[in-house]
């Protein structure tokens, strides 16, 4: 039995964790594209793949093509695609799946929710990845071809994925700048952010099983004013200063609400 | 050999789940009070003491008296404590050590870095704990009473100790807020804040070895104005939309500063 091929357009973090884990499972890994070479080939080495610099020189082999670029490139990189019924795919949160229209018949969206970094290896078994696609057929290949590497694949709208993916700018991005703003805060008494990870850890796996809502604690929930106050004379930096009221105060809101429905 | 004992003063969430350590680690907890009978009660079963509403019925045979109560009735009960040179303890990260000045010639602050419920086992040997005392004996006694239960004991000044609890309430209450506001963007899609978790999870991880600075993702950090501005569109609620531009320039300035310093 031959393995189903796969064609990676881009090397960066995404690329490089789908590309290993997708090795792990056996598929074949045909060409890896970066229009950076040591990229290209670092990657390809890695998935035992083919390196290329130039869309010019992608093979039509592979069963499905995953764009993994930066968003705003995959348009430039979709442009130069042309393919029959090969299914191309982007993995992108916020990208309209119709910018894939042109590639080929069957076109859509593999969504992983995860950050990703090219050192640290991520468990996609555990991964949640959102599918969504042009046609039927295409939407059952590509659930099954998630399903083959994570334990949670789901069926999204492209209005759900956008809904998705701005969730996660809060859950994860706006979570670690505030993780930031708290090691600014202990480096100027020459402390380390380490002091808080068992902390910090702890309030993300509580939620595994709790609403966050339910588990807030703190000054704001607690409607501690002096302490609030206390904490507003002790930031330096006025912007910082600004999120520490507006959070305090949605902390606040979101409690005297959660309140009222129960 | 007679087991040290100790004094429970506050049935919450910390006392619950310091008192429930210190009898793993073969303390005898002598009396533990509450002004709510049954909270007293159902803490005193636990750790194997006698429940006490009043405390004028506090024994003075205890080594240490744990006071664990909410931040504002600290000093209400501080002025009802009347000892020679039993060492008296606070557990707040932010009322001052003095308030305790009345209660004994031995006083100090025993503050667990970590987010308590009393339904959730807390693993206290890997929960950072923050010593203050106000003279050198009582310092040497309660690191090694904290020692005895924490793998992570630090000797912090009172100015310290409030840096700290404002990080604490940046990376721990704020960062659970935004998980919140995710919860209550994906609702109205009808989706789960399930599918978020890992994500969640990885990106508390990541800063284990790493300054969140280095490890910042998301469209503020890749300067991506047009999914900002689609994400601003996005949010229904006026306050959320203020969070996300406050952080948002947030990430872009200590990305900024941080490239300036490297």
């Amino acid at each position: 039995m031959q393995a189903t091929t796969i064609t990676l357009i881009g090397a960066g973090n995404v690329a490089t964790q789908l590309g290993i884990a997708l090795r792990e499972q056996g598929y074949a890994i045909s060409q890896v594209y970066s229009p950076t070479k040591k990229s290209a080939e670092a990657l390809a080495k890695k998935v035992n793949a083919a390196a290329i610099t130039d869309l010019k020189k992608l093979h039509s082999n592979s069963i499905i093509y995953i764009i993994a670029v930066k968003d705003d490139a995959i348009e430039t990189v979709a442009k130069q695609l042309h393919f029959k019924n090969q299914i191309v795919v982007h993995t992108s949160g916020t990208v309209p799946i119709d910018v894939l229209k042109k590639t080929s018949k069957n076109y859509g969206v593999l969504y992983p929710l995860q950050t990703f970094s090219k050192e640290k290896a991520v468990d996609l078994k555990t991964t949640p990845v959102c599918i969504e696609a042009n046609n039927k057929p295409t939407s059952t290949t590509l659930q099954y071809f998630a399903k083959s590497f994570s334990g949670n694949v789901q069926q999204v709208s492209s209005g759900q994925r956008k809904t998705i993916h701005l969730a996660a700018v809060f859950a994860c991005n706006f979570s670690n700048h505030m993780y930031a703003v708290a090691e600014g805060i202990l480096k100027k008494d020459k402390l380390s952010l380490d002091l808080l990870q068992p902390l910090i850890e702890e309030t993300a796996a509580k939620i595994k099983n709790n609403s966050p809502v339910k588990m807030q604690t703190g000054p704001a929930a607690r409607g501690d004013k002096k302490t609030m106050k206390a904490h507003l004379k002790l930031i330096a930096d006025a912007d910082n200063k600004k999120i520490y009221q507006l959070i305090s105060k949605g902390i606040i809101q979101t409690l005297k609400n959660d309140h009222k429905q129960s």
